[in-house]
């Protein structure tokens, strides 16, 4: 009687118990470990209940597919940069300053979290938003540097240098995050900072 | 006797006969268009050869899994990237309209060969390069732009004014092609060539 059937012996036990809110943010985090260990492609409701711990189908007290699942991931993935940059703006001194602050900001964010800003940019899942919450999240990140932008430069340029500075930034984070700085530049972090800082002088 | 199976009806008919060369282009041709149409995750070996037409094991004539499939592909999309941003060069009178024309390039031949596009920035197909030819390819674009931004700006700049370039038409390319300009910007395509005026009036 050696041969023990184990195969579901590791599910069994790891059948914890959440309180609600508890189980989303755990399976939030599961969703977010699999995109950065295997990629998105990974991602099923069934896989990331086995990441977390929980019975197949305890995610879908939450979530009613993995549309729903990912999308959940951008809303929070998109508050979280709103922040940020919100952050990096208070605590510059003058606007020139706080563009500056928000560039480096932004292409950190995507550093320290690239499973949130891959899943952030997918335009099935935030083009259009599938929630309020989503929608607004977007727009006040957007807003932090347009209106960061609007006291730098004259009206007539704003929008074009605002749009221009979230290119400049989101193709910097994109091309490090994607390996094409690696043989070009000795420090991706420090050139960075040139980047934001050569713009910021150019607009002054 | 009306029911007939009809299933693989298409598959029989539609096995053609290609010199070789023609066969690579078609299965490339075939695999852009499931990308376009489907997306990566839906390329195989198997679904390029029905695409295009040919027997199953067709495809195994001129690439041994998928992944050189896809990086044929990457590496071609660098060459054609390569000569667009050289034709573009070309035809400037000044250092300045070149880098504005390399900047509008870039972005229309995102706009383009959006399968071709996001195939070559895929971490796992170029970094680093799987042939000679796509090093050489992607190198090749490259020089274009640092070698038009080495006659723009002084030489201790050149690093840096060259990568914020390409991250700025790179950022802006991946945001319209992700549809985050959509409802923010009324004509992209105009945005963009503004974008790039406004880059190197900064220089001049």
């Amino acid at each position: 009687m050696r041969a023990v059937d184990v195969r579901n012996y590791a599910l069994v036990v790891a059948r914890t118990n959440y309180h609600h809110g508890a189980l989303r943010e755990a399976l939030l985090k599961a969703t977010l470990e699999l995109i950065e260990t295997e990629g998105i492609g990974a991602v099923s409701l069934r896989q990331v209940a086995r990441t977390a711990g929980v019975s197949p189908g305890a995610p879908y007290h939450h979530f009613p597919d993995r549309a729903a699942l990912l999308t959940a991931l951008a809303d929070e993935g998109f508050r979280l940069l709103a922040d940020a940059l919100t952050e990096a703006h208070e605590k510059a001194a003058t606007p020139t300053e706080a563009l500056e602050a928000i560039l480096n900001a932004y292409v950190e964010f995507a550093r320290e979290n690239p499973a949130y800003f891959r899943i952030m940019f997918r335009p099935e899942l935030t083009q259009p938003h599938k929630s309020p919450t989503g929608a607004e999240a977007g727009e006040a990140a957007f807003a932090v540097l347009g209106n960061t932008v609007a006291e730098c430069v004259p009206a007539a340029e704003r929008d074009v240098v605002a749009i221009a500075m979230w290119s400049l930034a989101h193709g910097y984070a994109l091309l490090w995050l994607d390996g094409q700085l690696d043989h070009r530049v000795a420090d991706p972090a420090a050139l960075s900072h040139r980047v934001a800082a050569l713009v910021t002088t150019l607009i002054k």
